[in-house]
């Protein structure tokens, strides 16, 4: 591309930027906040608002789930996490609260060792389902084989596949992959996976038949996938790119629109403003709901990258509690740093922008500085 | 525009810049302070100092509107804050700045949801009226329509019209809105209206016939709005752009020159320079003046975002108090940090650089470090 | 070059980035990391991963080189440090961590004053010949005429050349230099020669006939280089450079590929993956090696810039130790940021980015943010 | 200039560049650090080395100026500084050292009133002179008319005029400003004159007569003008632009070579390396002598700015004591952070970049981390 860096002699690299980068600027135009629509659909499923609890314990459990369904929002459960591993895991999700600095990981290294079983994962799911909000689960894409069939019968409106990196084709010698086309193309139930996060990437995904995209790996409060890896894609580019590639496939499919959520480095209303503005339909939240008191974590963040057995790519951090739930989306805030009335905020730069739904608020201007 | 920098498909940024990322640099020629003139006028008023205390409860009350008045420059009521909302506000003035820091938010909610009094709007205009200075007051778009009568009634100098964002078309589905248009048309005082952070909103404001525009939001120290919305606009880069607006609405309008007063991350006296440099016609300071002994705040700075009662987007912060509100403006100097003696380092900045008025030193060179 | 930057009148200077400026992005192909191959040979020397321990005595000692060879790497014994100034280092090794920070660079010039002694080179050369493994010992540019004949007596499989600055062209009024291009030649041994850090100088080094170049200088985690000399390539880009350099000696010889080796800045995993996707064939890794418990640093870590006689340019700097070696090679890791399970983590990530084998990875895309 | 940035609506600004911003590399040649040659003559006055004291109380008194040049520099004594108030300074010096924080400026305000006394001007020259170095001593421009007899009667061997910003046109409506091509005209002393920080204005300069320039102004370690005044100039870029102005002086004046001396921001022996390779002839210490355990400041540092009686515009700051001033240049160092054996670093740079006279070395190639 032509807006390519020469890095050195042969190595070229594109430029790519980060929420922190940019902002939106007003328009000519405001508007009153109350005058601002924030709902969102995919699929048959509509919400109030376009937030998505991420498939992580210290966010999600059956109980938040069901919350977040009633705030207007979508609650992810991971299927591979403490809730179908444990019969009770409150007592653990408390444990993991209190361990020391130094012994975190080791410990939730060993309690992640437990097995999976597929009947806790019909059972947290009927849980959900039965309280009438929208039901969606999680898998790693290397465990969807082995545990797809009790979500599915579990009557799981969203299937989501969540991993650091989940591409259209992935090579194997071992067993045999999961074909994502084939997968989702038979399944009965609408499929979001990520994470992904670049436009050709983004775009075989689409083509598998997925019906929203997951953007990001790396970027989140609770991962250290940078260091580790060295494998980052600042999140502000890889929404644009992905919502490039969306806007191409929907031409490409004669109308297929595909969703692209935004999953990574959305800690703040700031944050989710800015993810929106570059494109993202909606956006998956971690350490920004887990700052909830009544979030799982207990005051703690974690992912599943924290708790892997050989190469642990993320910690259990901790966040500052500032509100319910209910509080953390819709206010009133006692804390002015983005951490509360989500929503609210949402409305007030929209309106301040100038602009009336998310669809259009795709377009808004943003700056870049490029000193910092 | 052709500097944009492309931020990911199909989505594009423009650079801006931030008073730090600039310096001035100085000409060939040099002068002396004391040649240098300061002076400048807004309608039929001439200050001695392009100096405007914001209106905000921790920079002007009456008391800091006369003094500063007296001293050559102008102070703006809130006509939203304490002094109109309470008879004696002095107590509760002592007891925010004697909040601790995790209850002041709250507190500072619940003092601001007494309502305004149109009454004490008049007695407080009155008595800065009495001192013999220009008296000016601001009010929010939002109340304006509820309360500029008595403020007119009471004989106010100038009328300012502050909010985050004000733009010339605001659009709502409730009550009918604010026409900036025919307001100010009406009115008989002179309008100074912002914020505006963009060439195009300031040209249509500039079209309502406002006597200057106000250029900033979220730039400010006691502010966070780049946190809680996402918007921002770094305000060397606002500056020049209203500053161009301003140029081409003089030439469109066959002569009206709509004053340009940078309003927003103003705190020392070199950004009082840059401000300046980068097209401004004078400043309107907030945690520059709070820093005065007899400021109102008592060691202590915020606005009026700092109270909003569902999405507060400030902090009530504390500051160094550095001398008295003469000392803070014209010295000497005890400390070297660009806090006081703002007017004597302007002086010394322009005939360094080899300016002798106000509107001259807008074309003074400035650099940029592009790495920081 | 074209991408120069004008710094001021008559100067320009050429972008230069950091490992920490860039990050690799995935591609659409995912693979199993078991499926990923880290396997690299130079001359006729095979190795299971891409790792050279830097001659450095807080890094390798004669065990810790039998360890990494053992374990799959290459250890380079510095043939100038306490191991061939001392019969019995270990005491003075511990001294030295033990050593309070304001005398530590007093106390490390004065133990290192102590003459290096040839049959001392022989011995420690030996006990690591006997155990098996891969041979390998550094000389400086300085004094390689002085000592190598014992080295290459002592039947070295790689005789490394190593300084801050090597160029294929030394030019000294005294003694007469060393000929770097007459002294490859008539060794039997393969040498691997540097630092170096630009394109020209890397070909001249290459023209030498050395089988490997060291790249880096003023990198390292223990070097100050940059801020005592002034001077210092950002690794990224030196890394790209001399790869580039690697590819047209490649033609110019007519197949003769020179093994380009990072050397500064490498400091976690991410770093590992960065270098090589910059071009290197194999890391030297400094500090990411002595943080293992068993390293002969014992919890420190310094160069032979850390004691010179006049000009020291490094420090002695405490490292954190996160495993044994064979812990911070191949994990499990019970920490989360790139210092342990190095090899895991760069499976993970070639296996995330979709590659296969070293070579091939070297294609990898990367971002750079140029805002930071 | 085509490289100038836009900054917003009709306002351009040109990128500069700070010493941390760049570095030295290496080309394809070394040399032998011995073989190197670091000697600067001005006018008739030839030095071992290119180090100049700055004009300042904390760096040069008439005993360091005598110890400078018995090293092999030039130490230039501020002729409005205590020795020229005081008979005896040093127990003022002393007090200075012991002055608590907070009123530290408060007192500087009061000492620095005492007037200056010209017979103190003649005997502290003439303290110099007898020993035998060359005689260098400093006058602002606001007072050089006042004091420049007794300075010259003293038989001075370089002329210093040194002001924040001093151009060869000063506009004043009060006195007869001082016309600087006259007066250089009519001394029969060279005169070096300063600071200036663009190549117009240094220009200017030359044309007086000057023997050189000192370049600078708001980047040493004791200044806040950048906060005070907004005046900033990064280093790199006006040593480049003003060693630009000097070779295009040297074409129009048929040959007249004006030395250019880096005045701010060097405060290590890296930032002496960098400013020679922008081009400097030589280099005005601060704070780097200052360091030194026989400097007059006794671990602290100021510069006039400190002590100006309304505007002050620079801190006494306390600097870590490295060594004697020979250390300080010629070592041994016992610290690998740049402030000891400068002399020492200056030559191994040189000599590991290949350069083997300064004049050749302003050619050496520097890179810019366009990140940071």
């Amino acid at each position: 591309m032509s807006s390519d860096i020469e890095l050195g002699r042969g190595k070229r690299g594109r430029p790519a930027y980060t929420f922190d980068d940019i902002a939106v600027v007003p328009s000519r135009r405001t508007r009153n906040p109350e005058d601002v629509s924030t709902t969102w659909a995919i699929d048959a499923y509509a919400f109030d608002v376009p937030v998505v609890g991420a498939p992580m314990d210290s966010v999600v459990s059956p109980r938040t789930a069901i919350m977040l369904g009633r705030l207007g929002g979508l609650g992810v459960l991971d299927l591979e996490g403490l809730w179908t591993r444990y019969e009770d895991p409150e007592p653990l999700l408390a444990e993991i609260a209190s361990l020391p600095e130094r012994s975190a990981t080791a410990r939730m290294q060993s309690l992640y060792a437990e097995p999976v079983k597929p009947e806790l994962i019909t059972a947290r799911l009927a849980e959900i389902r039965d309280a009438g909000v929208t039901v969606a689960g999680a898998l790693s894409p290397q465990r969807t084989k082995e545990f797809y069939e009790p979500v599915v019968a579990a009557g799981v409106d969203l299937f989501v596949i969540r991993g650091t990196t989940v591409s259209a084709e992935h090579v194997s010698s071992a067993a045999e992959p999961l074909n994502l086309k084939e997968f989702i193309y038979e399944l009965d139930v609408p499929v979001v996976v990520g994470g992904v996060g670049t436009y050709t990437a983004a775009l075989h995904l689409m083509r598998t038949g997925a019906a929203g995209v997951l953007v990001g790996f790396g970027g989140g409060a609770a991962s250290t996938t940078r260091a580790t890896l060295g494998v980052s894609t600042p999140m502000a580019t890889a929404v644009a790119d992905v919502a490039g590639a969306r806007r191409d496939y929907l031409d490409e499919s004669g109308g297929r629109y595909v969703h692209v959520i935004a999953d990574g480095g959305v800690g703040t209303s700031g944050d989710i403003v800015k993810a929106l503005a570059m494109g993202a339909d909606a956006v998956m939240l971690g350490v920004a709901l887990a700052r909830a008191t009544d979030a799982p974590g207990n005051g703690f963040h974690w992912g599943p990258e924290a708790h892997h057995p050989k190469l642990p790519r993320g910690h259990r951090v901790r966040v500052d509690q500032v509100g319910t739930l209910e509080e953390v989306l819709y206010g009133p805030a006692l804390v002015a740093d983005g951490t509360a009335n989500l929503i609210g905020a949402l409305r007030k730069s929209m309106a301040t922008t100038g602009y009336s739904d998310l669809k259009e608020f795709q377009r808004v201007d943003v700056v870049v500085n490029p000193v910092h």
